[in-house]
């Protein structure tokens, strides 16, 4: 039995990490909750370094999921079914929970010139939606994702989740004010180009400036008039030729295929 | 009070709906439950006809939120807060369930010939993800959405809800035997392209074939071997330059980026 090498997790253990389901404590602890053999896979797989790692608390029966376990064997604590539970936010936990530290690489300070994509979310409020835009703009090799006010927290474990442990492939920082934000990019010669059902068709731009930041907005409202208005361009993805039997696409969609026509030309 | 005009619903008819979160029952009932605001507002502006709406259940005090009421007058029916839970799947119902009739455009059996797009999901397991990639095809126009065995049903209340109404707005069929339903497309001159990792990257596709079938496979194991056999191409999408921070991207992002390419160019 391998599990006779791992303790229990502690109680008083179990009740602080609870605790990260809720943003301020994770803003004060620097930490975040991953549920998941899948998600908690990536995450070992991508991290920085073992330090990145907090604790991993695993069900007796999940423990020969987890591959390497004796890499972390003073971070990994066995979890009983019910305490599991108190832990988890979602019933698909599947008996994996680790608590990682935040931190992502400095790539967007580092981009100081040459070409460089970074996507920046306007009241994006679905942390689904969040996680898996960050997840698209990580396989797209994206230097940054912003949160402006009002957009989902990155690390909320349902983004987490959708992210499929790409959190630490690029840099995620939140702006109070994304139009200050936006402009400090201007500055550094992004252009700021913002999805809008009333913007330009996405097939006239025959050539995407080099350095650029996508702007997507809010699920039902798009994005917010003041961001629109220091927006270099606005730009619109084209419904099929008759009439759509649909308002709009979801917001990670159209995030995707953005991020895609940047990237892949 | 316009509320004193419309009835509250009997105990036995919200217990006959409550069955269609079952599968079996909204096979035998032909019908499906939708929830929230959103959604409902989107089918009832979406459905073919007003036969489509069998029953629609509103709280007092989201009465004023449902534009024309009084269209719907012999079928709106009045709920109690805690009614309202017994009926809706997820706390998101915003106190708005509609109950529609299935059924969907005959867009393919007419497509026969000219340019036309369908989308084949083998195994795609999130109902979230089906309901995504059915708006997606349906902003694009594409005539058909197929389920093959493993997929998540269209008319689960968590497809609906991510569909955003565009259920009616494309045909709607499952095939029990997904690989006999591709080849039966095949000899109607569908060519079938199948997304995976190993294909071959999507800018080699200079012009893709104007009948295309698109196949979504499972969200972790992609494609079943027998359908990747039997495709006439294997498409990829590519990641960007530097190593990916991911393993790979969401199933309902690739549909979106293979068919956005497909109907933009």
């Amino acid at each position: 039995m391998t599990s006779q090498r791992y303790p229990y997790a502690a109680k008083g253990m179990i009740k602080r990490f609870a605790r990260l389901h809720q943003k301020k404590y994770r803003e004060r602890e620097g930490c975040f909750l991953a549920e998941g053999l899948r998600t908690v896979s990536e995450l070992l797989r991508q991290m920085p370094s073992v330090e990145a790692l907090v604790a991993l608390f695993v069900g007796a029966d999940q423990l020969a999921l987890i591959p390497f376990p004796e890499r972390y064997r003073e971070k990994l604590f066995l979890l009983e079914q019910e305490e599991m539970r108190r832990l988890a936010a979602t019933t698909t936990s599947q008996g994996v929970i680790g608590v990682f530290r935040m931190g992502s690489e400095d790539r967007l300070s580092r981009a100081d010139e040459g070409p460089s994509l970074v996507v920046a979310l306007d009241d994006v409020q679905d942390p689904g939606n969040v996680g898996t835009i960050i997840r698209t703009a990580a396989w797209f090799g994206a230097a940054a994702v912003i949160s402006g006010r009002g957009t989902a927290d990155c690390y909320n474990p349902k983004s987490v989740r959708s992210s499929a442990g790409s959190l630490y492939g690029l840099e995620l920082y939140s702006a109070d004010d994304l139009g200050v934000e936006l402009g400090r990019l201007q500055a550094r010669g992004f252009h700021i180009v913002t999805a809008s059902l009333q913007g330009t068709d996405i097939r006239a731009f025959k050539v995407w400036p080099p350095r650029l930041v996508l702007v997507i907005g809010n699920e039902a409202n798009g994005v917010s008039l003041p961001i629109q208005k220091i927006s270099d361009s606005m730009v619109m993805i084209p419904h099929g030729p008759a009439s759509p039997h649909v308002e709009s696409l979801n917001a990670a969609v159209s995030a995707a295929i953005l991020i895609s026509r940047f990237s892949l030309g």
